[in-house]
């Protein structure tokens, strides 16, 4: 017997970041395992490991996506993780694997990341504050961003 | 609070496959399960599916690493659907991804794949009647294969 | 006896893009030539292809890199055609190929590979039109966006 | 004007290799060169150096693909430096970039390009002593290894 597969939702920014980014990742991720879906991400610090933990107090599931070779790489709050060896070309796999993304914050692999989920024809909501890309929707608050995604995800 | 992360044991082979294997395949995604680790695999049918399906009957998770850009081609078992978009380049993902790897049967997808993993140092377990390569243990059965597989990782 | 290898200059843009865009990419492509540099593009139409034609017409050697798996989809201007069958993550290798990166208007895949570019250090020249993200360096005209580009490799 | 593109044939082999290796590497090198084809190959030592040291100085054109982030990785004899950074996921590259594929001796790389090759329908030719995999084509000399390809590759 098949379950419906669960949502997957990506969580994109900086590998370290600053103490608001941390907590508004780790909400967006704890909202997202409480609403049933899987959380993706970069597998590293920074946001990535805030919203893992987020998602894992949830008691959601959390995929994380190296760029390493490493499967110690990961940080602690990563459940599968996915060891590509690929450097930022695993950028495109965060992208690809998410059905929707959230970004918090981020430098140029952040941008990177909204750039391929973009042209990959995802929907990219970026918390207030970071990158404001023409066709990023923009989010007031972390309960604000994982509302808009799931609306367009149930759409 | 952290967990240890489960072992992540890779189940590889064709995308269709015969009944037997299918099988060995289906016994062996389920004892994994059993045995509390997560399921990797290339997502599409064949062994794939029936390791996945094996896996889900057996309580586990599942872990399929698509080559295309769509996660609907991800088989109806497949729990988590990593979309790489990259052909088979996603073969050495599938191969970083695992701790340890069982083949069962397989064409030359598959032999990429062992050779993948031997190159990494990971260990590598063949079902007997598939690829014997030099480095690849055999197992006579798809029992004896999962034993080997964990007292590998228990190492 | 090994020569010193050529500089490698990467011209990024849209796979079908407006007749300024491919007339300053063609003046680009030509004028990377002349100066002794080989092309890196993303074997496409469009701003690659223009940019190919012109690197042709001054005397230089074209690389393309496909996102397909089929080496008939390059431009006829693409002299080395690298097959990566990847997807958009053959955009993190046009950014990793490239010395520097003269980027010509573009779309978000274009947007991809200039943050990839600057995360990995790159420096990045947009053509006055295109993307204005902090980091790049905005030229006037294809004359200048060459200048600087070679000022930048010489440094 | 658009010019036929050259073939582009794969040598492939171990990234350290004993001194007959070296030696048939660089003669198929230099008569693929001779033969006006150009020479992809993994862009790192051994087998992959000599064959491209043969194409350099058989007045032909290297391309090397390289697994790390690192263009100064590439061996001197390297014209157009393909900077992956995919690790062994450049293997696909390689294979897929690869009109015909020639393979001398080498390790387990060397067979998963061989496996990729295959997967991917293309003519793989192994000079004796190497990997006799089912499907590839044995030569028994260097000599041999380049007639029979570029007889592939005119068929």
């Amino acid at each position: 017997m098949t379950q419906q597969r669960k949502f997957q939702v990506g969580v994109i920014g900086a590998g370290s970041c600053k103490p608001e980014e941390a907590d508004a990742a780790y909400q967006i991720g704890r909202e997202i395992a409480r609403r049933g879906a899987v959380l993706v991400c970069g597998a590293l610090g920074g946001v990535m490991e805030a919203a893992c933990q987020g998602a894992r107090d949830g008691g959601g599931t959390t995929v994380g996506l190296l760029p390493t070779d490493q499967k110690e790489d990961a940080n602690p709050y990563v459940d599968v993780a996915i060891v590509t060896g690929m450097g930022h070309a695993r950028n495109a796999i965060v992208a690809g694997s998410s059905d929707v993304i959230i970004a918090v914050g981020g430098e140029y692999g952040t941008l990177s990341e909204i750039a391929l989920g973009l042209t990959m024809g995802k929907k990219v909501i970026s918390l207030q504050g970071g990158w404001e890309i023409p066709g990023v929707i923009i989010a007031q608050d972390s309960e604000t961003a994982v509302d808009m995604a799931f609306k367009l995800l149930l759409q």
